[in-house]
């Protein structure tokens, strides 16, 4: 396996499966063909045709939009067609900041193939000239990717929070990292991807940040999602993310643009250019 | 003016002023139609239509195709058409570290839009908690951008060296940098872009470096190449990237670079997530 691979592993999108979602007379996401079909069953909300899903026009602003969608989603959480009802609402906009046009529920969102935004957190350690990164382990009750190794501190973005508060909570949450140590994480970029799984499409942009962490410092999950934590060398987490599929998929591409953006991941590597451009689809 | 316009200036490419070179049956680059139609009078070289030009099927190896090719190059600077004449050999291959097809004097490697690679070194030093950069002006007398800001370190890569022995060299004879010292440079990614100029087309890719220097180290050019060198506080050169066109046009993507991967561009700038994706074209 190699590091292009896991780049891969991300960009398995094939656009002959979906069709465009549209809000308001744009397009917002794309919906696979099943799924489409069964949202024929609720012709007040959605209008679907062969080409395309719309929401309905009937319905013209953000709380007429979230409540009807709501709450053919709830139906559809009951019949076991949406799995891992999250209660946490997700913004449907035209760009990460810009106004939202609705807002959903985020284990449907995949289904709509909107584009969600998260942060991901390099946590690492310097030990002399060397660098170490803790790694998480994740529960394996999580409903998504169960028992795999995660980035330190990573989450989904929802509406109506920032994005430093948001990295603060999940860090709280998922770490138990100060707060005020937390916000010393510094953005140094994005990773995107385009995804299809579980019959959805997601098309994510995650910012990465980097938050160097002091010799002491241990973390301890709070919240149940990290059954544990791992500090590793960084040659170490290279050697896992390439010769493994021990890591959450996304997970791969943010230590990546870290190796890349610390010199650990060199243009000796043929695949170098490749894996650059592959960090930003 | 803003960051999305020093980068819009450096991808201002115009496909309908180009047909494609090809070499072997591959296409290497793109040769303006005014250019194309000069070539028409060396048909033993040029095989020109109106769709490509092609290097004539009889040139079947690298030193056949170098060999006849730098005749007509010589021509044409004899004649003006070629400007800036370097005595430097560029590779024309199919991608970085390929086995190149043939070489080409530097100063036509634009006119047969042949990608072309180079290094660019941000050196920097640490005054405190804040970050200075070096910034060089190149000569008045430079044939390309001359007076204009340029990174600490930058340089095109010829054929036949390394990446880090041509960074040592350049850094050498640009800024006086001790080899052990330029050997420290960390390489941290690469931006590339897709620009007109002077009826060229220029697909570069520039591998970007990292270099922390001293606090006592004071570069000194030894080539005539640059005039004078400045040490500025990394705001100071945000606003004179975003508010001036003082910088070569290319140096500003490496510096849009560095500033995202230092944190001081942040995802609170409303363009971030654009600017990200103007960096790798």
């Amino acid at each position: 396996m190699s590091f292009l691979d896991r780049i891969a592993a991300c960009n398995n999108h094939d656009p002959a499966l979906f069709r465009p979602f549209i809000v308001a007379g744009r397009q917002m996401g794309l919906v696979n063909h099943a799924f489409a079909a069964r949202l024929e069953a609720f012709p007040s909300v959605f209008d679907v045709d062969a080409a395309s899903v719309s929401l309905a026009a009937g319905l013209t602003n953000f709380e007429d939009r979230s409540a009807a969608v709501a709450e053919v989603l709830r139906g559809l959480a009951g019949q076991g067609v949406i799995k891992g009802w999250r209660d946490e609402l997700f913004p449907v906009a035209n760009g990460f900041g810009h106004t939202p046009l609705m807002q959903i529920e985020r284990a449907a969102v995949p289904l709509f193939g909107v584009r969600a935004f998260g942060v991901f957190v390099n946590g690492y350690v310097r030990d002399g000239g060397n660098l170490k990164l803790w790694i998480g382990r994740r529960s394996k009750t999580k409903p998504s990717w169960p028992g795999m190794l995660d980035v330190f501190v990573g989450g989904g973005h929802p509406i109506g929070i920032g994005l430093m508060d948001n990295l603060v909570k999940e860090a709280g949450e998922e770490a138990n990292v100060p707060p005020a140590l937390a916000r010393q994480a510094r953005p140094v970029g994005a990773i995107s991807y385009r995804m299809n799984i579980d019959g959805g499409f997601r098309p994510d942009t995650e910012f990465v940040f980097d938050l160097e962490l002091p010799a002491d410092f241990a973390p301890r999950n709070t919240d149940g999602e990290i059954e544990d934590f791992y500090l590793w060398p960084v040659e170490q987490v290279m050697e896992t993310v390439r010769d493994t599929g021990d890591f959450k998929p996304n997970c791969n591409l943010a230590l990546i643009d870290f190796f890349i953006r610390h010199g650990f991941l060199t243009p000796d590597e043929p695949d170098y250019l490749e894996i650059l451009a592959g960090l930003r689809q």
